[in-house]
């Protein structure tokens, strides 16, 4: 159904083999910093008007590639639509971010939400299927989801939060509520990604955008621990080939030697975090992918290529040859800023590419 | 000139001396959750109205020891005022954050900064005289002041920031002038500090609240260092007596090693540290101080009272007998809510104190 994939760096980074140079790509890298995206997007509409159209998805998904080298492409959805289908009415404001028509605050709220009908997510595996078939073989396609938790967080706030204290009051006053939401989450999140995977996804990640705003203690047992119960049920390899899972904790660098316990094959990271310590606890287990700060992209072009060298300095030689052993997937540490120039992001790709090749010689 | 203090326990456990039970204040303990401070604060008509008027300043400073058998008092100010003296220009709009008339976001403006004259701060150094005065002796008061590296956010962003993109953008770009202005801030806190000290202040903290944006690396050389350049001129003693430093970087706990370099007395933490591990590290040469989640105080009391006897379980049993060891300071990782129930805060006062007396025995 599918072409064979060419560019296979990312993938066997993610599963800790050996490669040529370090695989890059940029979380948000189809995004609003790309003046084709914002023509799309104009002519979409809205930003679920995107996102729900195959063709407009299947487009801007690809947009980057057209521009860089990049080694991996990532589906165009948002973290949120698990709740949207859950039906609680998912929407963007211009300039604005997500807003949910409907929140999750009490017990009745709580006892209506069930795992949605996939069927209600359709679009969705419509356009990984599309994109698949968009891509040709070109590099491996990644699907995602947010985190039981970090869903947990918008459909009890209602969208954004500063302070994440309805969301906290929730957690604190009634654990038991919101174990039953993160149960459903986490079953609708491993449905969801798994229905990605048969559509044609070849990677999968876990966006825990907002693991890190809770308390040690609480980030164990009320986002870890779920972002497992996913993990448990979804698909480690399908028609016989090997599918990565990465898991990116915002935040989460505390809790490294926790991570390192989580059944994925690679564990994202913030650029807080010095990955030479990470590599140290981690390499023997996972694959690690991050973790530039997004703002760097804002320092002048030779000055970007600098500091994306540092970080891959930072990481150290990957491993060479045969077998496992620690392997790095350059990526940002968050989401590229709209306001990146495209310039900076192409001097980055070329000194990640390039720089890489020297390190392993 | 002032009263001999009564309750030492918050000095001792600076100190690392044991106490016969842990002390408690918390950070924005004088504030918006009061509903007295909201009438002082209506009075006065704005922040920095409040803030500069001795009277009012030291009315809603001493506001919560009424309430709340606290074990320290602090000054009612502003983490901004040193950069409002540099002639930026501070206020408040209801309802939202700091903001600054002018910003440093370009060479000239970096030329145009200097140390300020202390006589602008005039207002701040008669408040921490008269709130000294004021407390008789009751508990210590302590002084404070943002950090170099947060002050320096503001400065350049104008006021607050989601993504500190502009900070960020000089700090990468033009190193050089990012250099320039910590230097110029780190002397005028480290004065500033210790005009507080002369006028009464009898231990001071420094609020690095945005120092856990930066990436590995960036935090070192462009908050700890000059965090340290303070640090190294503030005054260890006054009039003979010990005043101790405290230093709470948000975000910082990645760095906890690092910090433990720090010739300051406390490290104050978030509740994203493990304060056993903390403690395991730091014990033998800092205080901890935090670190509880403000949003805990949002649960029901007794819950509010179970989640305090956690944070104490987590430091576990603090140093007793004599000379120095392991000590802990109960306080929130955070300033507290608006929105706190003042009784939840009750509750976890006397929680504090009833059970970090138990732990001793």
């Amino acid at each position: 159904m599918f072409a064979p994939l060419q560019n296979d760096t990312f993938i066997r980074a993610c599963l800790r083999q050996s490669t040529t140079h370090t695989p890059i790509w940029l979380m948000r890298q189809a995004g609003r910093y790309l003046p084709e995206y914002r023509d799309t997007r104009a002519k979409a509409g809205s930003f679920m008007g995107l996102a729900t159209n195959t063709d407009y998805a299947t487009e801007v998904t690809l947009q980057p590639l057209e521009r860089f080298p990049l080694d991996a492409a990532i589906l165009f959805s948002d973290i949120l639509t698990v709740p949207d289908a859950m039906g609680l009415g998912l929407s963007f404001a211009i300039g604005e971010g997500p807003k949910f028509a409907k929140t999750v605050r009490d017990e009745a709220a709580v006892n209506a939400l069930a795992v949605p009908d996939m069927a209600k997510l359709q679009y969705v595996f419509d356009a990984v299927t599309s994109i698949r078939k968009a891509l040709n073989g070109r590099v491996p396609l990644i699907g995602f989801s947010g985190s039981p938790w970090t869903l947990a967080c918008y459909m009890v706030e209602g969208g954004g939060s500063s302070d994440y204290r309805l969301v906290k009051t929730l957690m604190y006053q009634r654990p038991d509520l919101m174990h039953r939401i993160l149960q459903i989450n986490a079953d609708a999140v491993a449905l969801y990604l798994n229905t990605q995977i048969e559509a044609g996804a070849q990677a999968v990640m876990i966006f825990d955008s907002w693991g890190g705003v809770l308390a040690d203690g609480a980030f164990q047992s009320f986002s870890m621990d779920y972002t497992r119960r996913v993990l448990d049920q979804v698909h480690t390899e399908f028609e016989g080939v090997r599918i990565p899972r990465i898991v990116f904790t915002k935040g989460g660098g505390m809790w490294l030697d926790d991570m390192g316990t989580l059944p994925c094959d690679v564990l994202g990271m913030d650029w807080t975090v010095n990955l030479a310590q990470a590599r140290a606890k981690l390499g023997g287990t996972h694959a690690l992918q991050g973790n530039l700060d997004p703002n760097a992209l804002f320092a002048q072009p030779e000055q970007v290529a600098a500091l994306g060298r540092q970080v891959l300095d930072s990481f150290g030689k990957p491993h060479t040859g045969e077998g496992c052993g620690p392997t790095h997937i350059f990526n940002l540490g968050h989401g590229i800023n709209q306001f990146t120039p495209p310039e900076n992001v192409a001097a980055l790709v070329e000194a990640v590419h390039s720089h890489s090749k020297t390190l392993r010689a």
